[in-house]
């Protein structure tokens, strides 16, 4: 891995890694899928905010809400708008990740409209892993009803009680006992396991604590709900529990599953993290993107709607330049976000892991900057639920958390850049900092 | 005012503003207030929000909470520690401005030790203005009531339909009919007009439209409730209605109140407001050095309580540099807010409003930062219920917005400065950012 | 201007903008140009250097120097890679920006490449003015040797008497009498008018004071060494003369040059400046990156290299994560100047102002950062002569005070993005800050 | 030392550190200071350096230099201006360090002020060392020359070829060689070297290499000229010698000195480092804080003279704001450098070093900001050699390199945070950074 002269950033300095377009196979489905968003998502998404203001328990739907939200997912599936982040079983060939990214941007401008299309997370990774290294039966018993959305699922990996930042700190563990794996421990900010609907879900856990570090992880399924599992609460956000999804607190005690649910093999999690790789956080970036924008225009709005000192707030100070570095660091990071998913479609998910580092440790952190300057504009309206700029901003400031935090991939662009000159080989823990 | 022989900050420079020790005589003060809250203050708050836990409606007090307040609050008026904000109506002597900054920071660790006292925004505010312009009627009506912690009051300035930064912005109207003020508009971010024990509320009103722009406003008082003030909702911030205290919206629609109403006279409205410039700002200050040292002692905590690739996570990458900074930012900041007192003690307020509004666009914005850093080092716990983190900041960011935001400050501080070359008389919109 | 379908950055967030590949045609060039570097122009410079040791007076040559570089410049013509920055005179097709920003980066790597292969500012520039405006008889006399490379040239614009950021500032005064135009005036960081071989400038001068701001200015050719132009002295950048090339003062007392020596026409200066618009500030920039790439690699050398408290500095506090920043600023970097080329390519230099506004106001600023930090690595030897590191400082500092400091490019950017809200038209001055 | 009890922050914290004011007993020497500057120093730098445009070797002095800065001296002399900077040698008394503060401020408003009162650096350092360590015949042979303004001297400490920003790296070595030290090694940036006067140097040599890591090393008296030390050339600071005071690069060939010439004596050459302590780093940093007062004061009257856009340069864009930012960090530093030196004369030296590396850390990279934002309203004169800025940066840029670099500072400043929580000894190492 020290040898120069496979380093990834070398090979993506070339002129032919530049070639940020979307493809023209993929056109026909981006048109698609906006005009789907217009057409079926926006108005379905309305009728399904509008029911939910009744709900009296929130970590459930009101009436009605689930029925129109599964009718839009029922035009989808007509139109043939379903489950197309999936690479081909056989072939691995799916839609490529820099074509993805364009449809993100769009994706993420309606907060069903992913899943509207069955392409919503954690449940396209878990999908993309039981695709790959799924026996018949898991795939019949869980893939199946996944890709026809008609349960959801969640990935547990974080645990409170130690630093998640390092992979080998997964303290959970499963230990075989006859025909049953017997898990204990604890797991937190398990995003989507609030939801009723959410019957299945992938956990790392800990089964050879005496092998390697990297050799000692496993990832298993356990169903949901299940006795030994309980949720212990959900983890707020800046005060918001993001309910029914959730990102919960769960408490495993005894928890036994068949000896089959375990994935790929003992030992292996880290290579499962790897799989799913894919196009998770160029997705997460994409969209942090479309929020940069949406609070640039908020921000311009607002500034030229509201006069102070016989002026335009907008034109006071250093306001306008303000305007014209968010305008020049969308358009830095929405080029280095194509350029990370034409890396991952030239060089695969393994050699483009550091350009995906890099758009993670850059993004969310300068779309948080922006958004918090738009608030700044707005004055105590922008803190206020009369503007979504507060809650925009605790989304992504937990982004720089999530997945990674910010200083965990500043270490893997640092250390590809430095192993050009001392050749140390890379830390397998950071190789796996692709999980979630 | 474009003299230069009396620019404040040139008299600020010379080595005598330069004493910022606590006096003697607010040294006895200062330990039995730290005492008091240590002994009364701590074990009364524990049983307050105990009780507060079983609230089911969020805009009011829990069976037994205000009686646990209320014999804190007697036991203070017992110890003589009672309303010492206050200067003396006759002499206007009361605690220095340095030393009550001292006890600031005592106060600000504990969010009920200032009501406890007697001494929380904005009754502060409010009773000092009753004290040097109120007439005798008024003073028995409202201001009796107010010094004996019999009701609490609100100041109401900030409008949701103009930039509030600007003063002259007021929009609120008040036209005299017959022997009566009939207000009419709208506010919002009325801090305390939530608490049902709030019976008064000082308004600002525009009642003179052709008068020069900073003689167009008036103060008038507004008994709550009333029938014509509609509490239209709280306002949120980053989520949270900071209940029953709330940030309220208010609607006022013919609200009459009696002639006598009017406070000082009309068009005196920015004049009052220099008079309430007074300590509220410095404690602000004071009290987010309180939070800025709390957050930095949760960052080095975690950071040492975790590890991660081997190490505990404060050793990792730039994370001890960011422990420096962070004291050397709070021990700057401290010694700018020490002065800025010190200042309004030696010069008065209004020639200490540089000073002022140095540390006010200071300490804010750093403080936000330091909270951030300690964020990112507790990982997700840090933006979760678990830590105190994330609210922190929500009340830090507000800070930078509200009471003047940053950007006037900025105006005021640079103002001065060019002032000394140019001569530039100063804008009076800007002498009376000192409002709320 | 405001009709929003026409509005620059719409039309440059289209996908078909994205492709940012080296076109085939271009790719023999840029080989070409590589190999001529480093087989001819690398020994050249090397004896160039060592030549130039033995000067005595800083504004000449050495002995043998100016052969030394004529065999190169003999042996580019020979091989074809001459003015191959001149788009075609009749069909004004050349090379692509694109793909001459490619190429610049190469160009950049050794300070003698541009003007061994008569690609050197300011002459382009110069040459690209005389090809589109100049008369047949100003193309003879000044065009034909600059295009042989027998002489250099200058373009005076900046004054030191007025804020030359606002292009309206020009005072030199060119007044005609009879049959020749009078000019009086000041000019200063006249880059080149210090070589013995210049011999042409082409000055901006005010031709028409009544006439409406953006048309009182002119462009004339002054030819060197005049009678009337005194060299005052070269300016210096962090006390460097950048000798004999040098950044002039000149004083013009009463110089007269014939009618004839007006470009394309009274009044027309601003128009003649969007000609020049082309590749200069995306050369710069890529010339920039090249730097950047250089500080970094000898920032990580340096820090392996040496050991602190038991470590190479490198990996001491916060520096590993300085590399990781570097290296993600310097691909976002690149990628804006591809793109921004690229929106010259398709939409020509009116269009893709904003753009080139971008990289401008982004890329040195953000360069000078990495060389400061590549300094702190390296101790005192950072600002020494031991290291290229101050020099490549000044030069980078001074990048964001020429060709439009960053604060007009932020007025550029911020104003093209707020005109699609409020329509409000172009200032011509920004317009012109394509100068230089 | 790990015992919070005696922790120096937490001791500064207390109210009576926070006394500031320049002491009673030392206004009639301040006030002597400045008018001795104002009356004798400046015309005679006036003359000094309108003598020197006649030099012709940049490392001597042109005729009549020396001599009237002789009569300057003398003058001071006898006006009792002389050598206050140094402790009596029985108490220990001198200036308090806080008094001292004020009094730097006005020498650093002229570059031959402290010269002129025969407190300049690096003579006040050693002269300190001399009389706190110096054998009698050392105080003879040395002292007395220094203290009566005949000799100068330097003080040898950073090498070329290790980083010294951890001391232990030096790496010079001593050997006895019957009753002489044999001296081998390499030292640069050794300022004051350069000058013609300069007859003494104080060298930290490696002489125990077998002792543990901080008591290798030793101080040792190198009479100059010398013929075994060679001085190889002056060492550039952006391209500036500084001559002919000059930061020199010398070599040490086998340079015989007596046994004698050994300060305090063997290994002890840390513990002599802390007596160097003194005010030194404290005098820098309150020349900083004039620098950058020097700046403010351009760039407002720059941003005042020039007009751009229909307005004056300074009321553009965020401008006002830069001057407010600066103006806020200049008094925040102020104060901060003032508690740093109250530090010392309440804690001692050593107790006070965390306060001393905050200031040293925090105030030239702040200073370095104010230029640079100066440099930028001035254009390109503000890095020619029409404004002093350049010049003024280079200094400043250097200085976060000179006498531990800011990162170090940052390590002392952090690891005495947390020492509060871990209670892990100093890194004697850091304690050490207090050389030069």
């Amino acid at each position: 891995m020290a040898d120069t002269a496979t380093t990834p950033q070398l090979d993506t300095h070339s002129p032919e890694m530049n070639d940020l377009r979307m493809s023209d196979a993929a056109k026909p489905l981006y048109e698609h899928v906006k005009r789907f968003i217009a057409e079926t998502v926006e108005p379905m998404s309305e009728e399904f905010y509008r029911l939910g203001e009744k709900k009296t328990d929130i970590w459930s739907y009101a009436p009605g809400q689930l029925e129109t939200l599964e009718k839009a997912k029922d035009e989808a599936k007509k139109q043939g708008l379903w489950n197309f982040f999936l690479p081909d079983a056989e072939t691995g060939e799916g839609l490529k990740n820099l074509d993805y990214a364009y449809i993100a941007a769009e994706l993420g401008k309606n907060p069903l409209a992913s899943e509207s299309m069955n392409c919503s997370a954690p449940d396209t990774g878990n999908m993309e892993v039981l695709e790959r290294v799924g026996t018949p039966a898991q795939k019949e018993q869980w893939l199946k009803p996944l890709l026809e959305g008609k349960i959801r699922s969640a990935f547990a990996m974080t645990e409170p009680a130690k630093a998640s930042s390092d992979a080998r700190n997964v303290s959970m563990t499963a230990v075989l006992d006859g025909d049953e794996w017997v898990i204990n421990g604890e797991k937190y900010y398990i995003s989507g396991a609030g939801d009723p609907r959410c019957k299945i879900m992938i956990c790392m856990v800990q089964t050879n604590p005496d092998a390697p570090s990297h050799k000692q992880q496993s990832q298993i399924l356990v169903p949901l709900p299940h006795p030994g599992v309980t949720i212990v609460d959900g983890m707020q956000v800046f005060g918001d529990y993001d309910a029914p999804h959730g990102h919960m607190h769960l408490l495993f005690e005894d928890v036994r599953v068949p000896k089959e649910n375990m994935l790929l093999g003992e030992g292996r999690g880290f290579e499962i993290s790897q799989l799913r790789l894919g196009p998770g956080r160029i997705h997460h970036c994409m969209r942090s993107l479309g929020s940069a924008e949406k609070a640039l225009d908020l921000m311009i709005r607002r500034g030229l709607a509201r006069d102070a000192f016989g002026q335009p707030l907008l034109k006071l100070g250093g306001n306008m330049e303000k305007v014209s570095r968010a305008r020049i660091e969308i358009e830095a990071m929405r080029l280095m976000v194509l350029k990370a998913a034409k890396a991952m479609d030239v060089l695969g998910n393994k050699e483009a892991r550091v350009w995906i580092s890099m758009v993670k440790a850059m993004v969310p952190e300068r779309v948080c900057q922006i958004i918090d300057e738009a608030i700044q504009m707005h004055g105590a309206t922008g803190v206020s639920q009369w503007s979504p700029l507060s809650r925009m901003y605790a989304s992504q400031r937990t982004l720089r958390l999530a997945d990674g935090p910010d200083e965990v991939h500043h270490m893997v662009v640092s250390r590809a850049e430095t192993r050009k000159y001392d050749g140390e080989p890379e830390d397998p823990a950071l190789a796996s900092v692709w999980r979630k």
